[in-house]
């Protein structure tokens, strides 16, 4: 018999704030939980946009948003994590986004995912530069060349606009959400341990 | 020299469903910690039809409120709360704020607000109802009838009018939400922990 572990979706917008704050600490806790991750890049764009909004709620919201940098502050902090605004905001994560469909099933995903986010919300940079993407690919080891011409392909294209689709099916509104293995959505970085906790609870149900 | 204690501020909303959870447990919880709380009854209604809202953000959005009724139940369990779906959601909660705002400053503010949210969402009532919000007022030994003829005048009314108003100069813009002496705004029943912490650890400055 095949001793399998538990496995979350991490479904990820290289825009959302709150992604970043997900991103750089799932990795560790899923490891020292015994739970496998699957990394899932998908675009909040075009879920927004089927309700309406052309823009992030936190623009759209001004209370909301100025509150959301204030709370992104404390948890960057409680994180030890730097940060630091990109401009514009929500920064188009597009390109990003097909990097990481065309990474996920390898070793390179992971740290170019952190690295990118890092970028973007620790040192306020603008992700949507193809430059400093392919000097991100070239920093982790990637065949920055190669994988920048590959993104570029219809079947990548489609790929990514395929997990948008996928999200939506799921019941995916936001960013971060994780979806267990028996189909349980949690939404939020404030959700991730508990997440995890039903990953493992129900691994195997 | 007086020695005082730290104190938070506890606005809640009596439609709110996260409200409910942390009406539920906030009082043990502050009270472990050393902080008082000053319970603050407002309507979420004038601030969401502010940004074009004409009902709850849940309703408008349905996979926002289909997930948070979902979550809601996992958070629910959790915390072993009973948990029922009222009819019609969101409950109009214009009299059962106007009774707490006008007993806030005394004992029975908080088993009141108690018991309205476990007759909403532990039971699926009403609460909408004066002959349901009287019954809570005798069962708590509160003196119903003069209660309930004091939150008509128009005093009552014009302070829970003021209390919206402050809570939009404070930033409020979802329920609940939580101040501390120094202003600082905390969102949701997640932070509930991270505001009593910084009301301990702010307290004096």
């Amino acid at each position: 018999m095949a001793v399998t572990k538990p496995v979350i979706s991490f479904w990820f917008e290289f825009a959302s704030t709150y992604s970043y704050l997900t991103a750089m600490r799932i990795e560790a806790l899923a490891e020292s939980r015994g739970v496998g991750l699957k990394w899932r890049p998908f675009l909040l764009g075009p879920i927004f946009a089927a309700q309406g909004w052309t823009t992030s709620p936190f623009n759209i919201y001004p209370a909301k948003g100025s509150y959301m940098w204030r709370d992104l502050e404390r948890q960057a902090e409680l994180l030890s994590l730097p940060l630091a605004q990109p401009d514009p905001f929500p920064q188009n994560g597009l390109k990003a986004a097909r990097i990481a469909e065309y990474l996920r099933q390898g070793e390179w995903c992971a740290p170019f995912v952190r690295a990118v986010f890092h970028a973007e919300f620790g040192e306020g940079r603008d992700i949507s530069d193809p430059e400093l993407l392919a000097a991100v690919l070239i920093d982790i080891g990637a065949p920055a060349k190669d994988v920048m011409t590959a993104v570029e392909t219809q079947s990548v294209k489609d790929r990514l606009r395929e997990a948008v689709g996928e999200a939506q099916g799921l019941g995916i509104f936001g960013a971060p959400s994780f979806v267990t293995e028996d189909g349980e959505l949690f939404w939020g970085n404030d959700r991730l341990e508990q997440a995890l906790d039903w990953a493992v609870r129900h691994h195997g149900d």
